[in-house]
This record gives C-alpha cells, structure tokens and sequence, in this order.
C-alpha cells in the first residue's frame, strides 16, 4: 500500500503551506490527505509580509479541497501527520477529535511535523511539554506556556517532533521532514 | 487634567474595537490615547464572520492614527488601560516594553481591560495567573498555560482584569468597564 | 417593557456606524432593531478616508443582520429613531413606508437622531425644513435645499432633531443623544 | 482648432462614465479634457448592480489621468460640459469654482451634459431650475428640491441641459449628445 | 430588420472593452448580442495599468449578462462579429463552436473585428494567415507564428479584419469599425 | 560551489508556481536566483479556480524578491533554467535579452524547465519546434504554431526540455526535473 501522510488544516489555513505539504509529499510518493472540520473547498488564507506593516498580512489564499472530516481519520492508516500554520489552528486546538488524532499518533510513536502556527495542536494536544520546538516567534510564548523549550533555528527535531518557524523555512524543514521519514519514528532521537 | 485611557494596539488590531473604545472613553469625558510600536496610520484590520467559514474572516478595516509609541507612554497618566484583540497581540506579547506598562499598570492598582485577543497581552505579562477572565472562545487555551480560569460569560471581572470575548459582547463589556472606573481600582474585588 | 430604539439602514449602510449605534444603545439598556427593505444579511460598507484620496474611500464593511422589514415596524413601540449614513440614505429615501416611518416618529413627537448621511432620510420626510441641522459636509446642500439651515459642529439639536457630521464626532454625538433621552422628546428644545 | 469638451470629475467618479465618455467624444473628432481638483492619477470608482445588493456596489475602477485642473479650465475653449456621475459630484458640489465654471458654460448658451449623480452639479450651480430633467432615480429628490422637474426617461432635453439616469442609458444619451452638438447650443429647444 | 452584430467573449473577458461594444453598436442603432460559453451573468475583468508593475493589472470588473450561447449563434443573423480581449480569448480558442462560427463569418465575407487579445480567436481561426494585423504587443508573436503580419498603429484593416491594440485606442478603432459597416464587407480593401 | 538554478519571471508570474520552485531547488540544495526585469519585490499573482468561472480567477499573489536582472545573467553559472507560469511569460517573451538566455541555455546542452505558461518562453526563443511538450491546455495552440508537439500528459520530456501543465502537476513534474537534473543535461533523451 502507498504510504500516507495527513495533513490538517481548515478555513483559515495558510494557502502555501498546504499545496506545498500536499505536492511535496506526493512529489515523494506518498498520499498527502487533507483533513478538515468538514469534506469541502477550504478557505485558506494568505500569510505575506508587506512593506509597512510590523506582522503578516492576510489575504484570499489558494483554496484546496479537504479529503476527509477528522472524524474519518484512521491514524493507523498515516506515517505521520503534518500541523499546517496559518489560523486554522487556533480554533482546531480546541476540537476535541484533533487532539485524539495528534495523541494516537504520538502514542503509536510516529512523526509528528509542525510548521509555523501548526505548533499551537502540538500544544493543545500536551505533546509539547518538555520538547525543544521552534514556530513562528510570536507564537512561542503558548509553547513555552506548556512546557515547551523554544530554539531559533530553521528546524528543530526532538524526538518524534520535527518544527519550523514559517514557510519562508520549508526548504530546510522539508530536508528534515524526509531525513526522518527514512528512519522508523520509534527511533527517533534527538539529533 | 482630564482623565486619561491607554489603548495598546498595532497593526493587525481589530479596527471596530479600537474605534470604539476611542470613542466610548471619549464620549465619556476621557482622553484616549493609543499607543503602538510607532506613531503612524496603523493598518487595523476587520474580524468578521461569514457564512462558509469555521473561523472569522480577516478583511482591511478601518484605519487610525496612533497618538503615541510605546516607548512614550508614562503610566502615571492613565487611569486604565485597555487591550484590543485582533492580530496585533499575537506580536505585542513579544515586546517587553509592552509587557513592562501592563505591569505597571497592575502594580499601581489601576484597571486592566482586555477584550478578545488582548487577552494575549495580559497572559504575557503574567497577570492572568490565579485569574479568573473571558476571551475569544479560541484564545483560552493560551490563558489557562499559564494559570488563568476561563470563564464562559459576556464579561468576567476579577480582581483589577476585567475581561470580555469579542466585540460582539461590547454592551455588556463596557457596561462593566465604567462601573469599573466609577470606583478606585485599588479597591476592586471579585463581582 | 424595555425601551427600544429603531435603526434605519440597508446594504451599503454604513457598517461602524450601525454597529457603534446598535451597540451603544444595547450598552444603555436599550432593545436596538435595525429595520431595512428585507429581514437578512445586510451588506454594510465602510467608508474611510485615505491618504491621496479627495474623497472617503468605500470598501466592504462588517455585516449585520437587520431584524425587521420597514413594513413590520410599528412606531408606538419605540422612543426614538435613528437614522445611520453610508449610502443607504440615497436610495431609501425613495421608499415611501421609511419617510412614513420618521414622519410617524415626529408626529408621536419622539426623538430623531441622524448621522451623516441619514439626514437625506429626515430631509426627504420632509422634517428638516426650518430646522437647524448638521451632516457630512457634502451632503448640506441637498438639506438646505429643502429649507434646513446648516451649522458646522459635531452635533446640533434643534427641536427633536439630533444630528451628526460623520462617524468620527460620535463622541460628541452620543453625548447629546443619551442626553436628550433622558427627557421627554415632547419638550424638546433648542439647547 | 479642435473642438473641445470640459469633463468633470474627480476621484470617486464613475470609471466607466468618465472613459466612455473620454473617448466617445474622441472618436467624434473633439479633444476631451478631464478637468480635476488636481492634476494627477484619479481614484476611479466601479458602480455596478450584483445580485443580492439593494443598491449598487463600489469598488476600484480603471484609473485615468485628470488634463487640467478646475482653476486651470477656460471655458471659452470648450464647446459643452460633461459632468460625470459616480460619487464625486457628492463633494464637488461644494467646489465653488466648479459651480462657476458650470455657470459661465450656461451664461455663454453651451451644452451641459450630465450623467447619473453629475445631475448633482448642475443643481448646485442652480442650473436645474425649472429644467425637466433625469438622473439615477435615487438623485432626483435633490434636484427637485431645487425646482428641476424629474422624466422617467433614457435621456431628457431641456433647453441646453440634456440629462441621463446611469451609465446603462449611454446608447441613447451619446445619440442625444451628438445630435445636439450638430446645431449651435444657443438655439437649443425642447424637443 | 434591425442589424445585428455578434460579440464574443466570456468569463475572463475585458469589462470595459466588453460594454463599450455593446453600448457603442447600440448608439449607431444596431442589436448587440453577447455571446458565450452558456447563458448568464459573466465574470469580466478589469486590466489596467498601475504604477510599479510591468504589466497590466488584472481586478474583478463590470459585469455583464451574455444574450445567448456559442451553440445559438445563427451567423446569418449578423453584420459583423467584434472579439473582445482580456483573458477569454485564451480559453475561447479551444472552443471549436467558437473557431466555427468565425469561419463562417469570413466565409459569408462580413466583417471581422478584433481588440487586444481577441485576435488570438482570430489566429486559432486560422483567418490572421497573410493578414497585416494589430494587437496588443505582447500577443503579436501568436499571431505572427500563424503568418500573420504585425503593424503599429492604432488600427489595422486588412480586408475584412479590423484590429486594435487595446481599449485605450477605441477611439480610432470604432471610426474604422463604423467606417467599415457603411460599406459591404464583401468590397472590403486595404486603405 | 553550489549548484544553481535560474528562475525566469516578473510582475504577473504565478506566485505558488515561483516560490515552489525556490523553495524546492532550495531543498535539494541548489541556489534558486530569481531573475525579473529588475531587482525589486515583484508583484507576483495567484491564479486559481473558483466555481462560477469559466477560466482560472486571478488575484495578488504572494510576493517576491527577484534576486538579479536579465542582465546580470550569466548563463555559465546555472546547471538550469526554469520557466515560471502566470501572466508573466505573456510579456517577457517580448524581452530579448529573456530570449538570448534561453537560447543560451539550449546551445549549453543544459535543462530548460517549463511549466504553465512558462512555455510561452520557449516558443518565443525557438526552441520548441520539432519537441515534443506540454502546457496549460489553453497556451498549446500558440506552441503548436511554431511547430511543438503537444502531448496531454502532467510532465513530457523531449531532449532537454521539461514541461508541465499548471501547478496543479508539480509533484510528478519536479520528480522528472531531480531525475534530469541526475543526468548530464547533454545526454538527455527522450524518456
């Protein structure tokens, strides 16, 4: 069977982080599933910088469609899930069934890869506490808040937990991202 | 000297919080100023639900002039300060000088007022700790990290916070902010 | 039974405006209804004024739910009526239950409250010949036209007739109305 | 010489009426100069009807540069006017050298165009007195107001004023325009 | 009979470019039919020019109902056949209705009219073979790549084709189109 | 030192298309330079589909940096080139100098990458005819005119010359670009 990863998000959701999650794992062979509060056209958002602001812009992003509802998810079905940024996770922190997924997860040992925001599930889901993790910055503090140990880097992998800042990072991350899929998650180790 | 209100906001602000509050206090014979990271046109932004969405949507909102920066701001001048939600929390709890005036603010016994997000800046500054407060259903978690009790209500007062979801809950919010202020917060206490 | 206050606007309303007034009366204990053509979603806008522009500038605004059709108004259950600017003025001031509406208003000797443009309501009704009145700048002319006399300040009470220039004197504004609904309309006077 | 023809607007002019009409009449063989508050790139607006709006909606519009500015026209070198609609009429109303330059169009027996809200000029200048006249159906009031005479009609001539309600009547308004600019606007008649 | 010209375009297609035919045949007395992909409200685009970009802008435009489908179209019933630019063409000339219908049109040798990008419909025609053309300048190498012969000028007519390079030059294009509709397009020359 | 990549776009490029090639060379550890017209932040577009649209819907995109000039292109530093979609290539293939760097690309045996409307490029530089390709199926007849081959297929390989449909393909078009980019450029064959 192909390998899957899943990846979650919903409206509100950081357009670029998704499709690049999506084609980069199908890029790799895997089946990239998306999973949202509901099976539709999601409306992901823009994240950018502009001249003139001090924090991000939003804006009308690329919409995707979602694959299936969380309550559809099989986590025994996926290698690993992937938390997207943007603003979707921080009402999804408070879906009950996204924290089971995340949990189930990290019981059966598998990765799990946050990107910016995406941090904020991690957190929720109480897998944070006592983990080195990076996320965009002014994000770090709710991280911090639960046990967390924020690091300034383009990745940071502790244990089972591989995180980055923004997407303007995806290219080391998703250097990271594969090096661990090659190893069994169960293993993972603090590089 | 007339009475003064500080409103701590920035880019990504939600703009029918700020003006309101500008011209609430106003109305009310006080002086309010809002101070930034900088004195400019300061690009507020909408929060507003719309049907097809999970979350609010972010649009542009209207615009306001910040009277001063942050760096500017002497506490001793103010009766109170007022946290809009919005974006710019998110980043504002990441600026220590920000952090600094709220707890000066508490420590001379004056009112902390926080709606939506601001919530974010009062958790930083470690005043939500022991807490009872409300917020944007979505913000709790961050809260209750770091020691808060959240509250589902239009408004929670406790001690010298006084608390309130979204602008949505803005009647009965303010309601309480001026009964607040009609009395010394030195001598607040839980309603 | 809890006073109310009846609200006059429709799409292209404009959006802090309505929702400044919506909420400012709810703050005073106040039942507020917005009445428009049809009982839905309204398409409020926001108007805004912005650097190289001669004129405000129109974007989409933040949306309300009106709460009943003019046809359903009954006058007797309400102390006062306001009328909100934007553009919604132009086009309601052709439709002839709104202009019954004020007159109704006027006739049971009850407050009239207009801003910015909702004087083309009162003007079109017919209530503003005589009257001393203010509005947004450009609009005096089509009120003068009718026999009003236009003062520039931030707000004139003439009669029972409150007025307004734009959003931006709400202060001043608010000041008067809550001032005037402390005494019988009937007695009105010039202040 | 080239014959010329006076177009006025300014920013919040209707996009489509002002480089309709630029353009119409230089296809006709005449010089077309847009006359503005200042010289530069005007803020354009679109006015279009979309389903679900009880009045029309306002978004950007296809910019054009203004030729000259009001202090800078003579009207001797023009043969007619054309006053745009859209929402700059709203202020330039209270422009008196717009008003006087209207005036000496009329004192020197020249054609006045007007379209949709330009109507709004042409009542300031105290033009429409007594003129039987069109213009978008929410307008006439003002103009009535003011003792003009409102026709449901594509286009109305009275004397030298021809008159039309939006730009959706432009087929049959231009027909009028040219067939007037054919004979000597000092023997204009009811037609 | 009333004389009838055929336009085409669809979603994508230039807003102005698109009223400005319609509203200009229907001046000089003629009916003015959209045709496009199916019958309703069409999503035409604005393309102007701002400063600080290199090409043009694209942004939503007026909108426009088209009057029937390619499928409907019966050429007999037209003088002429006007293709409007913008981004429709692109799609358009993969619809072999579309290529069919202008064949038929140079076939019953009537008159070809063709704005900016509307000349890629004639080139997928097949009918800029051997045609001396204009258009706007950077689709010129479509054109050419299928033999025909690119000209700089505001209007180029080569036999029954009549061409433009964008709206900006419909003031000479529309005294070329009305000066080619007062003689058969069988008899058309090279001027 | 390290390998590079050039990427060819401006102003209208399609903005996912540009940072995913970025970030994706960037991954594989090669540098990804952007090239433009100049060296600023360009104003990159998205190009999606929305429901209701005929055609894919264009709005502001997100930003990038182009990192040098056409200019300041010295083809001897680059294993490759990539040909970026969007609106961009509509207009550069009317830049010589874009043209003589593809040119130079194809007498160096090194890869030319295209996807979209990045194909465009490769017609306009010649170097399409007799190869077999693909595009967005809107832009082959364009190709085709000069000779190209189409091929219906989500990537298609013809001597060195790579290319893809839209964005919507990347993840089995960037599988063949790092499987060609294995392989001296001047063996390719067609697979």
């Amino acid at each position: 069977m192909t390998k899957r990863i899943l990846i979650i998000t919903g409206d509100g959701g950081e357009s670029y982080e998704t499709w690049f999650a999506v084609q980069r794992f199908q890029e790799a062979g895997y089946l990239a599933h998306v999973a949202a509060p509901s099976k539709r056209r999601l409306n992901l958002v823009m994240h950018d910088f502009e001249p003139g602001w001090d924090t991000y812009k939003e804006s009308p992003g690329y919409a995707i469609e979602s694959d299936l509802t969380f309550d559809e998810v099989r986590v025994d079905d996926y290698e690993a899930v992937m938390c997207i940024g943007g603003r979707a996770p921080e009402y999804l922190r408070n879906n009950t069934r996204v924290l089971a997924i995340l949990r189930e997860f990290d019981a059966q040992q598998k990765w799990l890869f946050s990107i910016c925001h995406g941090i904020q599930l991690i957190a929720a889901a109480g897998l944070a506490k006592g983990k080195r993790f990076t996320c965009y910055e002014h994000v770090r503090f709710e991280v911090e808040a639960v046990g967390g140990q924020y690091v300034a880097a383009d990745t940071v992998t502790d244990g089972r937990l591989v995180s980055s800042p923004t997407w303007r990072e995806q290219p080391e991350f998703y250097r990271h991202v594969f090096a661990c899929l090659q190893q069994p998650a169960s293993v993972g180790a603090r590089p």
